[in-house]
């Protein structure tokens, strides 16, 4: 039709809109440092036009290695409206890592937070490219003068198809890829994130889960939808979230299980919070014991699930009314599954391996598979993984395995590699680290699986024990035996600190390296 | 990329996933009848196979003549499920009035509801069309014999900027236009009333919106993304809408501030509701009083303002924290506003004769432009209406007029005619009514300008009193000239009902030509 006009879905398009109709509203609280959503937007356009001065053009590169601190927030806004595209760098990675990431992406420049800068330097010594770099994280550093002289600029978008950011993978193994995100998955993604987290004016948002990761879930953009306040976070230490809580109003926050645990387990949770507090929770599952204990603690949690590959959390496990009567013991297991596609996802389908539902019984395995405008364009500069991660009918194969409940909810049994075959049959290691994660005195468990030589494979367990507590083998073993079939139970536990990512993740390669030495040639149980 | 896919955006697919991911839940409840997202989905199909055999092809029109049944919220998916575009038809137009809708869309089908297949049968014989006719909203009537017989059909959307809906105006003056919608406004406007009313699986909505009113404001499909329960109602009668509160749980519903002061001047409004429940209020602002009654009885109003070129709501008056604890003289002006731009829009401008922003100032009148998304594609074969409405830039002028206030809120003062110019002096007929409606035995008002020999326009007022209350005229001109300049007083108050349209609106029109022939000689005010 002649005249009217479409906009173009990108997630900038939540700035720009907040820089009108929240303009005076706390948009950052970063330390002592407070913006307005008007000052966030112009920052936003000024950080545009330093990197247009630094010669950065349409489909470059611009990579940001930074904790949760406001530069990393502005640089999601900044870094498109210049028409660049956003590389938010792993702050826990080697500088060797960081290295092949550059030389990968080839950013034309690179902002660095100050607590990162001698990691920055010895990755450039270790990378091909030699890209400005813009020191940031400290009062009157480069990044402010810059931005206090440059002209604001803003790029508009003209294809909400095109590329926004890349995110790298931090796979267990194989170099990282580039996961590459386009404005109209982000722009839907945020929506839906804020649909589900409930977020409006009155929420604060606090940034314990990292912005590097999955571009925080798209939360620095559903934040700015709801004209929320993003209050930043530069380390995760449970006083500090608990502080920000009590002393701050913070009412919504995203983090692993783990991080659950440690908060329940610091003794500023003597008292519940003041408020309701949402946590959304990914990663893991998390278990009955903590969802109970973060029940009283006044902390209600939602599970999502999702991938690099997906934008984050494009499965939530949305809570039905009917579950809030039910006792903990039918309710938890409920509020532990992957859950159902958010609100703009395609709903997910769990297939066989000829790429056929499997029956919604809940028991019967297949392999989780995606579609839709929260899937990725493809990875960076890798045609090859690419064509492998999409099947011809387009639907993005997440190499997780899982059953369809006759609700609908999907639940994660386990990565295709973590499925342990133990005399034909199989045990999926989460069914086994559930089990292990109920004993009071458990933090955290990993299983995995071991060669022998005439079950094929047996479970090993790797336990963290809680701060005070402790637990024999025999004990745990046991335990394990008297909730799941018996074969499923470990034959070695091995207690210890679990070998991590630098996003959390547990390395359960390495524990797989490690458990093809440990002994396995306890007796078969009678 | 090469595999990944894109997903269009349409409404249908909320219904899509619903059958998915809420299969089991309660999606409708008409009367008797019960169906689940599951049927829901099933009967959209089906009605889609029907229309096939009824030889309607892609692009085809298909109109409904019903209440808010569950045939009407059916048609909004079964009718682009057969790639046709939905003629939802006001059931309070005279039958010539919908002869000349069905003469300019020319319907190939027309479902007709039993309750106006007189008028139907009386439209079509002013009409050149002879459409199909299929009854409906009786227990085995033709609608419910043909579903059960139909080859479901799904005709999948391959461009989401095409044509899903017609929606024709009913304009105080002039021939009715039709607006049309398209599949990526609808979707992207059902998820910002999805989130702006907080609506999940435990919410249940009612049905006192018509429908056929600018597609109900897009929530036949905002209610389904968010698996909430359809509570159809055929006419809103007091009684039974405090039925549906306090019987059947019913959390959200949508009206007229109208509606709302007969809910609270029912006798059913003895007791507040049992739960909390979120009232969406248009086509006029909420006044004081009404927001203090509603607040008590336990009904949250939300003031949304649009228009049926913009897919109803693309504005929204959203309570800020801040406002929580101000007193009701100092809140409700803030809430009768019109609000800031919904998640998904663009933020709307108001703007003076050359088309710049008019300063926020809370006091500059300009024209309210609007633009993105959720904008209309155009009238239907109306093509010089199309191109008088869209501006060169693409801001659509909405002829009504506001202010910008410096915390970012437009604030509607009227329609462009609607103001009155009195001795050179713009008296806006919503600050008059406004004073009015303060008035304890108002219930509603209207004013309008007459013809005057010295002052050019005088405002007089149409009051209509609530029940057992009593004022005179000299009353009510001293009650507005306590609240308002004097000159902006009516000079003449004229009692009794107020005519409207079939969508309840003032018929202003009408009380113009009236007043040109009212006596306005009273003397000057000292």
């Amino acid at each position: 039709m002649p005249g009217m006009v479409f906009s173009e879905l990108t997630p900038v398009a939540f700035a720009a809109r907040a820089a009108k109709v929240f303009a005076d509203r706390l948009a950052v609280v970063d330390g002592d440092l407070r913006y307005s959503y008007a000052e966030l937007w112009h920052r936003a356009q000024a950080l545009a036009g330093v990197l247009d001065g630094h010669g950065v053009r349409p489909g470059d590169r611009v990579a940001v290695l930074a904790p949760n601190t406001h530069v990393l927030l502005e640089a999601h806004y900044g870094v498109p409206l210049a028409g660049a595209v956003l590389v938010a760098l792993n702050t826990r990675l080697a500088p060797a890592e960081i290295a092949y990431i550059l030389d990968h992406s080839a950013p034309a420049v690179v902002i660095v937070d100050a607590s990162c800068r001698d990691v920055l330097t010895e990755a450039l010594k270790h990378s091909a490219i030699r890209p400005a770099v813009i020191d940031s994280g400290r009062p009157h550093d480069a990044y402010e003068s810059l931005l206090a002289g440059a002209t604001p600029r803003a790029v508009a978008v003209t294809d909400e198809r095109s590329l926004l950011s890349i995110n790298y993978t931090s796979g267990t193994t194989g170099r990282p890829k580039g996961v590459m995100y386009h404005h109209r998955g982000a722009y839907l993604q945020a929506l839906a994130m804020a649909y589900h987290a409930q977020l409006d004016t009155s929420a604060r948002f606090l940034w314990t889960l990292p912005m590097f990761h999955t571009n925080g879930w798209c939360f620095p953009w559903a934040v700015t939808a709801a004209g929320a306040v993003h209050h930043c976070l530069r380390k995760v230490h449970p006083p500090d979230v608990w502080r920000a809580i009590r002393e701050s109003g913070v009412t919504h926050f995203c983090a692993a299980p783990t991080v659950l645990a440690m908060l329940a387990d610091d003794p500023a949770a003597a008292a519940p919070a003041p408020h309701p507090v949402r946590a959304f929770v990914g990663g893991a599952p998390p278990w009955p014991a903590l969802l109970a204990r973060m029940s009283t603690l006044g902390i209600e949690i939602r599970h999502l699930y999702g991938l690099t590959e997906t934008f984050g959390p494009a499965v939530v496990c949305d809570e039905q009314p009917e579950w809030r009567d039910l006792p903990l013991a039918r309710r938890a297991p409920l509020m532990a599954r992957q859950g159902i596609a958010n609100v703009i996802a395609e709903p997910l389908r769990v297939v066989d391996p000829h790429g056929a539902d499997v029956p919604a019984d809940g028991s019967t395995l297949g392999e989780i598979v995606l579609r839709g405008n929260d899937v990725m364009l493809g990875y960076y500069r890798d045609a090859e993984a690419t064509a492998a991660a999409a099947t011809t009918d387009g639907w993005f194969r997440s190499g997780d395995l899982g059953v369809m409940h006759p609700d609908g909810y999907v639940e994660l049994r386990d990565r295709a590699k973590d499925v342990i075959i133990s005399g034909g049959e199989n045990i999926t290691c989460v069914e086994v680290e559930s089990a292990l994660a109920e004993h009071p005195a458990v933090l955290e468990a990993a299983v995995v699986g071991a060669p022998h030589p005439k079950w094929g494979e047996v479970p090993v367990a790797y336990v963290m024990l809680r701060a005070d507590a402790s637990v024999t083998e025999a004990e745990l073993v046991t335990f394990v035996r008297a909730r799941i079939a018996g074969f499923k139970a470990p034959r070695r536990v091995v207690f210890g600190e679990l070998p991590k990512t630098s996003t959390g993740k547990v390395q359960k390669n390495l524990l797989r390296e490690r458990s093809a030495r440990v002994a396995t040639d306890r007796p078969d149980e009678p």
